[in-house]
């Protein structure tokens, strides 16, 4: 701790802390010092989270979702309807789904986009998992919820050109303006696509 | 896992996360996928720098700065200045001074500043273990390393009376425009204070 550097054991625990998403070295910094300061109690009741949910979560068999069981709640429940498949990259994305409220179906979780730029390719995701499905389900149509980005959409593409000789409707997200957003302050590309996919009022 | 919701473990852990520091519910989130996704390897090296900081990290007896012995690194060197005595509120404060290279003497760290609002009085802080000091050290200047915002200026406030009987010097850090820094996007109290503790040029 000399020449405004600080002990071994606190600067591991700085890196350590780095190393989470979204962390950098001045929020590392400042979560060191408060579990330095905080109790015993607090930081046994952090670690035990993570452990628990390390021991208890797995991904569901069939969808690839995180679950607690061999099959996630949403695959065992009988009053989804299994003809509508909806494939995410995240289980966050599932997340955001059922809050609309509006989907009825399944899902399917690829745990991530195709992303050269990271060596991300179609063999790190939970392609394999996705075809096996259309053995056992009486699958009809497939709407691809992967991001409204570069690799969201390569990834979509990818999802359509595997799927298409299985003979199932492959449906996208319609890209647009965000409800509630200001049209002014709306980039470019997300005011073409709202342009591009244009509906009419009346019939809609 | 159903009505848009996760799973009990996965919901304690993101709630344990978004306890630390600057953690909110959606960075809680991201980094609880991640340590769920992260290998037992990587989640276990985390573990244990949190556990092995908190076993080896204690307060310095002295100066109460973070020690990895009874004494902490700059209490224990003979080569620093025993007159000039710094007193800060954090240990990062005595990181940043270390840093500066500017500084001989010795720090004190209170530990908190006062704050009223958030229930933070002088008591909370390490007065206590700063007056022991003076009986065993032969300080002439205390310099206040507070924060420059309303609860550092209280405390130096606080620290500067209770020190006054003892016949030391006290004295508190310029305030004034930061260097590098732009006077048009200078807030008005900061160029207030430049304003006012402004130099003769030609003398200092």
């Amino acid at each position: 701790m000399t020449g405004g550097a600080y002990a071994t054991p606190i600067l591991e625990l700085i890196d350590q802390l780095g190393r989470l998403p979204g962390i950098g070295p001045k929020s590392a910094q400042r979560i060191a010092f408060w579990l330095l300061k905080a109790s015993g109690e607090d930081v046994e009741q952090l670690a035990a989270a993570i452990t628990e949910a390390k021991r208890t979560v797995r991904f569901c068999r069939r969808c690839c979702n995180l679950a607690t069981a061999e099959l996630c709640d949403i695959c065992s429940d009988p009053r989804r309807d299994d003809s509508l498949l909806c494939v995410v990259e995240d289980p966050r994305d599932v997340v955001a789904f059922e809050r609309t409220g509006e989907f009825s179906g399944r899902y399917h979780v690829l745990h991530g986009a195709i992303n050269p730029m990271e060596g991300v390719g179609p063999d790190q995701l939970r392609m394999a998992e996705l075809l096996r499905r259309f053995g056992d389900e009486p699958i009809t149509e497939v709407i691809v919820g992967t991001n409204p980005n570069l690799e969201g959409e390569a990834t979509a593409m990818y999802v359509a050109s595997v799927l298409a000789p299985l003979g199932v409707s492959v449906t996208r997200l319609a890209s647009g303006l965000p409800v509630g957003g200001d049209l002014e302050y709306a980039d470019e590309l997300t005011l073409g696509r709202a342009l591009a996919g244009r509906r009419d009022i009346l019939r809609d």
